[in-house]
């Protein structure tokens, strides 16, 4: 398992693992440095790494699962990051373990420094039971980083009793970001209208809180109104499949105002689920979703590593956007080429 | 291609084609059975019949776009049907060719009759100028069915200029729907309120357009009350990505009551998109979107066609359902034993 990547080996740090029950060593019982050791593994894209990172996952099995996942979205500029520095400071003063998985936004426009986020949080970051870990954005799932799901589980398995996931809010799949919370919280601000465009339509009748947050003065009587106009939309949406009471709450992470309030609604909500039985329900269809959503992109990134494969597709989808070929007959195509080539 | 589909071969109907000219001028030239009978031909799971119905699929490409596409979509007991039954009928009258795919409930249900529909539109299927196709919903895109998306190629190549997609909207991908049209128009009724539930969320910030159907007597003010919220509505959902401005209209496809206005005010949601450019490019997002669902959807029937690799998923997702192994990990096996089995 030697260098598998260089980055686990830091001067006067642990030897980098060497077994599953040292990944799991590392990830139970070295603190931070040790799960954010275990996360880079996910992210390493090398076949050895990954083999290693699928036996730590299933290692991570039977300690997986017993945290509250709480999935933070909204438009940037809707303070987020301050929101959830806020409430996470509220949580882990009541001595709850919390673990904080970012996507870092300016690492997808620059491929640059993924330690963004650490300095956005910094009076968090410094708490003895706070863990957070920015993801560059890049992956399949748009707006949550690719490997932010299995993350969760080693968050899990290291003990942390809550986790909290902030994605950007304008992917491509928010129903990525939504089947791996047990609540959605939406972040948004007075007035926003127009600055809600780029944000994916269908987000607002997903979202099992939404915060006006920024609702300190002078914005009071807007952020008012737009709770109000919220609560209104709110009778117009589906009724909650999961029969929660979808929340609408004003705060401001600035000055503090509504945030305990807040983060504790969040948490009832999840209790009454659990208490209802309808949280099992949502794990049970998200596992579902997670395993369909899993097994096509393994799949599909398994073939699409042969460079011949991927070359064919490039020219076949290529031809079908100049609408040369029909999307169905591409597909039919590149799948006959495929078969004969593994026959 | 003899005896691909014993349905295209009814006493005294022409015989089934026998090459891809003799299909496209089936679908051009023999009226609705010759139409209908291509699109047997994509529903027909044969590999010769898929074969041919590939080729005939990229035969229509040169037809194909110019037609506009609304996707109609809402709870049962909506009255979705009667509704395209007053719209097109007011559509027919103007010397337009209406195509009306459908999906019929029923046949989910009870894997029986696709005739269904016709009996409910059974004065619209008298116009001369009307293509009604019931389709079984059965397939992978929850809500539509599995061909509506290739239907439509061959509805344009039919020289048809207005398709109306009817699905149940409750299904799994509401972003499939969402995708194959020019237009979303979603029918409610007064007072919905848990009539709602089942509804997929996040199907009311996609529509275009919501119509409030059942609107006559002795509905008039909770229908008019209905339409209020969902105006208000309208202003905290994220504006409309093509820049449309999403229509609210009270209709009673009973009494004829603002069908026609509606009927117009959908068409000039299209020619303004049109006009403005964002119909252009909201259709070139739709062919990104169907490439790749439709390569996935082919390669992941392609592969689990063989019993043996089929049989090994469900072992792991049931394993995966019952926790013992984690979803990405049961991904990653499958990859395992599929790529030793090829090689």
């Amino acid at each position: 398992m030697k260098g598998i990547n260089p980055d686990f080996q830091r001067p006067g740090g642990p030897a980098t693992p060497d077994s599953v029950e040292a990944w799991m060593d590392s990830i139970q019982n070295q603190g931070i440095s040790g799960l954010s050791r275990a996360i880079s593994l996910l992210e390493n894209k090398k076949p050895e790494a990954r083999n290693t990172a699928m036996q730590v996952l299933q290692a991570s099995m039977p300690f997986a699962g017993n945290s509250k996942r709480i999935a933070i979205t909204g438009i940037p500029g809707a303070g987020k990051s301050t929101f959830i520095e806020a409430i996470g400071t509220y949580y882990a003063s009541k001595n709850v373990r919390i673990a904080i998985l970012t996507v870092d936004p300016s690492s997808q426009r620059t491929g640059g420094s993924i330690l963004g986020d650490k300095t956005r949080m910094e009076n968090l970051s410094r708490l003895p039971n706070v863990f957070i870990r920015p993801s560059a954005s890049e992956g399949t799932l748009g707006g949550v980083a690719a490997h932010t799901r299995e993350a969760i589980y080693l968050c899990e398995a290291a003990g942390y009793d809550l986790i909290l996931i902030e994605t950007v809010g304008v992917g491509q799949s928010e129903v990525a970001v939504h089947s791996m919370a047990d609540a959605l919280i939406l972040i948004t601000i007075p007035g926003a209208g127009d600055e809600l465009q780029g944000i994916k339509r269908g987000i607002m009748e997903m979202a099992d809180c939404i915060v006006v947050n920024k609702a300190e003065p002078p914005n009071q009587e807007k952020a008012n109104h737009a709770a109000n106009e919220l609560r209104n939309a709110l009778h117009v949406f589906p009724p909650h499949p999961y029969g929660m009471q979808v929340q609408v709450r004003l705060a401001s992470a600035k000055t503090g105002m509504g945030i305990e309030e807040t983060a504790d609604c969040i948490l009832e909500l999840i209790a009454k689920a659990q208490s209802q039985g309808t949280f099992e329900k949502r794990r049970t269809e998200q596992t579902a979703y997670w395993l369909t959503e899993a097994l096509h992109q393994r799949v599909m990134q398994g073939i699409m590593e042969s460079k011949s494969a991927s070359e064919q597709w490039n020219t076949l989808k290529l031809k079908a956007e100049k609408g040369e070929i029909n999307p169905f007959v591409a597909a039919q195509t590149f799948w006959d080429l495929f078969r004969r080539n593994i026959q």
